[in-house]
């Protein structure tokens, strides 16, 4: 099966990866705007050949859309319009409601399968692509009502084979979900890096004090922000409703430590600590 | 050399696991109120006896306080008043001007020394003392002034042992300090739990949806209560002036969102990615 992979990045390359190496794919196709990133992926040995979108669509059984989120809703309804009646498309998005809106109406609509693998690190570009990046985490697959029966199939084994959990939602929910569960951990990561930033303008300071703990929830403050605006902007109402009652509960400590309330402190901590049974290790 | 630990949990039981490998002590005496971590700090082999506060002080060449900080404050002073003239007391705890406030003027005060190894985990109790928990990381010894040469000397040396590098610091500074680097991390983990945890109800939803950078960001949020409460009330007053920071940039990141200005949000993402200078890893 000949494959387009259209972003070469962290997503796009790790996945590139797996399917050469579980032989879904015998012939890797990349294309990206991004010259440099082309030229890694093709010395990377990422994908055979590096072509131009529409070459790549024309050449390929499966194309898959890894770009940030504001290219895809842009590209979507390009590869649509030009693939071969027995090409399926995927994306991967860390969004869906806007992505599947772009396409709603075209005529094509059904050789599309709108799809989300949670999965990522706080790195980009192909020199970031990482084996078994996918591997025992969630895959979701969006609105698959709306895809033909030949597609969902394809995408449910591209997922598999990725050894990834299936799980189905519709977009507008995926995109509700993803808002607490992972957008506003950027958000919390970027923002806490910015205050810290701030306050120790001496870094030598930051780097003396930082234990482990503060290293893993700052984490994500590495990230791209090309990827990352494009989301927020896309995700806008269901982030501003998660991120405002994030607001108001840290509000709501700050609150109890100013009063010296400790008996209300420790029942908040106490509520936290029930994230250890969704959360084992 | 006789060393007594008083609080065997994750750090204590840390500590005494170094101790003895690196053979500082040749002995090491327990000392804790909890009577399931006593049984199973001497079970672990992490010290060779259990026995009350006044008999291991008498009985120490070197006593290390590793309670939590509320206890500590109360124990300092009264390990102060028993110990031998050639013993050395040292505290480990997260918060050390209010510490170091109760036995200012204490006659004993220069057989001690003030310090804080920034190290540490999610979790807690003898059972979760690991082997090098402190290599490599920070361990900062506060107001030396006030501690007298043998002192400060037996200190450093412990921090050598335990391969951490040195850093000096008035107890205010390090309290400032690590409010920005340290406390906020975990309240912001904390909250992030309780957020995530309310919206979503149907809790399969969340593991399902848990990528590592969730886990990741949310992983303090584990941490235990009754370690944390006293230093959030401890150190109140730089909390609270870090997390109405931290608040203050969250609205304003928010607010950006809600006006749909992505340049402004770009232009935060970009500020925050200046932690990669910093953390490296």
């Amino acid at each position: 099966m000949v494959t387009a992979v259209i972003g070469v990045g962290l997503i796009g390359g790790s996945l590139a990866i797996e399917l050469r190496t579980k032989g879904v794919s015998d012939h890797i196709i990349g294309v990206d705007s991004n010259g440099q990133h082309a030229v890694e992926a093709l010395a990377l040995g990422i994908v055979d050949d590096m072509m131009d979108l529409e070459s790549a669509v024309m050449k390929a059984d499966l194309v898959i859309l890894t770009t940030p989120v504001k290219a895809a809703v842009i590209l979507l309804p390009q590869i649509l319009d030009k693939i071969r009646p027995d090409t399926v498309v995927m994306d991967m998005g860390s969004t869906k409601d806007e992505i599947c809106k772009a396409v709603k109406h075209h005529p094509n609509r059904n050789q599309y399968v709108a799809s989300h693998p949670i999965a990522g690190t706080e790195n980009s570009g192909p020199k970031a692509a990482l084996k078994n990046l996918f591997s025992h985490k969630i895959g979701i697959l969006c609105d698959i009502s709306q895809s033909n029966d030949k597609a969902v199939a394809l995408a449910k084994s591209i997922y598999q084979a990725l050894d990834m959990n299936l799980v189905y939602m519709d977009s507008d929910s995926h995109d509700m979900h993803v808002a607490y569960v992972s957008h506003i951990s950027h958000i919390s990561s970027f923002v806490l890096a910015i205050t810290v930033l701030d306050i120790e303008k001496n870094t030598s300071t930051i780097f003396d004090l930082a234990g482990s703990g503060f290293a893993s929830t700052v984490r994500l403050a590495k990230s791209s922000p090309a990827m990352w605006g494009p989301i927020f902007e896309q995700n806008a109402k269901y982030i501003s409703q998660a991120l405002g009652s994030y607001i108001e509960k840290l509000s709501e400590f700050k609150a109890h430590i100013d009063n010296n309330n400790g008996q209300a402190v420790q029942q908040l901590m106490e509520k936290a600590n029930e994230i250890r049974k969704i959360l084992k290790d």
